[in-house]
């Protein structure tokens, strides 16, 4: 089994030097370390992964033993076990192609994650998801009954014990309430280069100011639509031949790959969020 | 000798065949022909370039023979000959990178350009461009004698005959006026993926807002700022470990590389300008 | 309805306006023209779409009509309706990546493709076959019965009248006679940036290599194996962290798409091939 | 002054451990670290860098003191101070583009280097280097006097304590014998993707195999010819109407920058060679 541990804190002397020799004493083999310190702000981001067979305690315990040095060093952290998959709902509404494709690397054993549920607000994908076997749950959103199905959502993720939402192209914007029960921890494609053409409608954006390059960004949701931390982003070369249409087909692939980039380094724990920005370990 | 044709019409049936007829007629050998149709605008563009070697008209008669086709299509239209190359002016400031390439890829017979002149605010880049042994005006700006200044500067570029003027890191914004002295002959490069960080310092914007790509724009100046029509972009992929200090340095390399691409396609009079928008014919 | 010419032959004086006079008389509004000379080999190519609609002779008279022109230019030629779309037989083995991909690309309308059948040596595909309504006939091959059971396939493919056999991920090598029925209608992907890594394993090969980069290829098939016509190919970076696991991983990614992308052109006409090479009109 | 460690060995318990205690014992704070676990053979590559400011030993006395632990580790190994910038040599012919880029980037700063002198065997870059007060010798080289030129070179190289040399160009195959003097300190710009079109020509070669993309390769140099562990590729995209000639012309922009990034991490410490393959650290 192979632990990671994934910590931020205040930069100082003897942190990877401590943090080491925690797992030396316990007989913890380093199979992938990653550090970053960013000098600006004085502050330290460590991923580190190790081999469980031979540590001297228990996966239960280790969170336990570990604390007190992360006290000692004011730090925000977590261990995972990469054996232990993530719970991950999706969010769609009437686009496939993200779903689908989330779906199909899930299928074929690409993404270290569990699939208990997909919600959505129109039954349009409900076929798709009974082919991989996924329960599919419908909550029609009006600006009426908003906050009362979230509050349903919210209560059927709980049920499911989900860590991450993976926004499929959900075409809601959720409430700020339900964001905040999910720091860190919804992650939302959005079809253009950000921050250029946030809002509705980048490809008919991108098209009228017509842009040689187009993009898609991946990123953690923050109270402020297409604000949050960046995680990932590709792009495609358009020319003037190139129509709206032609620019959403091509979108399709950047968006559907952009998507599972960003779950596959989040489901692997190699996500670090700090303020705005994101630390992402290869 | 190759002869180049840009126009630009509203579309209806039979303009290529009138339009290559034309040159069949007199005996002219298409050796390039691109064309193009705004479906939505119902608008048509086309480049041809043919030899004028057994051409039955010499070139200081081909526009007059051509223009009652024009007339008849309602066009915007020039001809241009290749071995007449394009007289440049580059106006820079403090930054020598832009200009280092634009001297350079000229020196090596890679840019069919003349470059009678170099304009400046500030003397700093005045020995490379004796390196090269470009003639180098100085004209400093303030805010008092800006239009008098430009006016100047006009003078001295009706007196070289100059065609275009590239901006290659110039940090002054020109007047309307001046900008509307030279329609789609001022080319900007802007060191962002526009319209993503208009203004200024934006690697620094890109820096804080965390983005995984950063990316330079080069563009026609407009009155607009940064608003004009996009000649060609490029992008390169950054990480968390990149400082603004890094993003200054991988962008120097995107800057000029992508001036010096949208400049290689002015001067080849591969591109025309629509509205807000170019087509540029590779 | 639209219709596409595509032609091929020695380069001389009048060509564009001659082709382009033919469809004007007729009344046929040209929608898309690209044309390409090598001047090296002095050859001319030529792809024109036009609007079937006031055209003044039908589309099954429309061949007839231009015989006699394509004949003074002793051009190899063909014109295709877009309306009627290509019949395409996927051949595959076990892995599933490249036969999903087209599958779901066709499902929501992205190719202008009919798919009548799929054929493999394996059992392996079926299930996904016929989620997407599609007959799968399984050929094992083995070194006895080879040459037998292509024919059995001939006979199948000839049944359905199909045009391009798409080879997605085909463990087989098909023999001369074989390939030889379908002249640059086998479109083949292999999992290397070719002409590096020809051959078996091209991961693996990648891997001990050290290279920087991975790609893939899309070509048509001719009797040399990984030798035929270049129609599209990718590239992904790798880094010393990437496994041949994540070799293979990433590498999914491109061959999908590229082997989607080169379908794309095809079934859209835009392909012409000369020698060992294609021209590719966007 | 920043300290950078490079070091190899067999993978074990508790190296980063032993590695970063000895560095915190010393009050050494770490700026950076790298760690990278070659799980198939069982090797552990590390590069750490630290501040030399607060540490307790001086950077005269570091090698010495860390010895003990790299022989108990039987590592390869070394220490290297970033302010002691590295001293190169660059070989070059007649091409000028990778040179002039060295020299450029490193006129500016942004190559922590020195460069004693460049070395060639055409006259042809004199004013170049003299541009750039850079000393030239010229070496020309025949079948018969190369072992006994390549002495004279050694013996320079020598006189100058050259670090490190940079094969710019340079169209002379190498001895053996003098490859050797410099293991992996030699880098070479390959004109092409490798290990696709090794040898002579590779545009030519890319031009006739019609390949859509074409790249460059910066490699170590070894005994044998474009088989060196490579550094850093990249590629650009082409097309049916690129000429060998665009080919060039677009290849040229690769190989600098390609190469220029190379030496970059090189003059960084940033790579570690194992076998045919190199550890480049971002």
């Amino acid at each position: 089994m192979k632990a990671i541990l994934l910590l931020s804190c205040p930069d100082r002397v003897g942190l990877v030097s401590r943090i080491s020799h925690f797992l030396f004493e316990r007989g913890g083999n380093i199979l992938d370390l990653d550090e970053h310190v960013d000098t600006d702000q004085k502050l330290f981001f460590i991923r580190i992964a190790w081999d469980m067979d031979g540590f001297s305690i228990p996966a239960s315990e280790v969170a336990e033993a570990f604390a007190p040095l992360a006290k000692e060093f004011n730090a925000a952290w977590k261990i995972r076990f990469a054996e232990r998959k993530m719970k991950i709902a999706i969010f769609v509404s009437k686009y496939e192609h993200c779903l689908q494709e989330i779906l199909w690397k899930h299928s074929i054993g690409e993404l270290a994650i569990d699939i208990p549920l997909i919600i959505s607000n129109h039954p349009t994908l409900k076929s798709l998801s009974e082919q991989y076997d996924i329960p599919f749950h419908v909550f029609p959103v009006t600006k009426d009954n908003k906050i009362e199905q979230e509050q349903k959502e919210l209560e059927l993720l709980n049920l499911h014990q989900v860590d991450t939402i993976v926004l499929a192209r959900y075409m809601q914007i959720l409430s700020a309430q339900f964001v905040n029960e999910y720091p860190s921890q919804i992650i939302n494609i959005h079809h253009s280069f950000l921050p250029a053409f946030i809002g509705g409608n980048p490809y008919k954006q991108a098209y009228e100011r017509g842009v040689k390059i187009i993009g898609a960004t991946s990123h953690y949701v923050t109270e402020n639509l297409d604000e949050g931390p960046i995680i990932e982003q590709d792009i495609i070369r358009i020319s003037h031949r190139d129509s709206v249409k032609d620019l959403i087909r091509k979108g399709r692939d950047l968006e559907r790959l952009v998507l599972a980039r960003a779950l596959y380094a989040h489901a692997n724990h190699r996500i670090l969020v700090h303020g705005r920005k994101t630390i992402v370990f290869d």
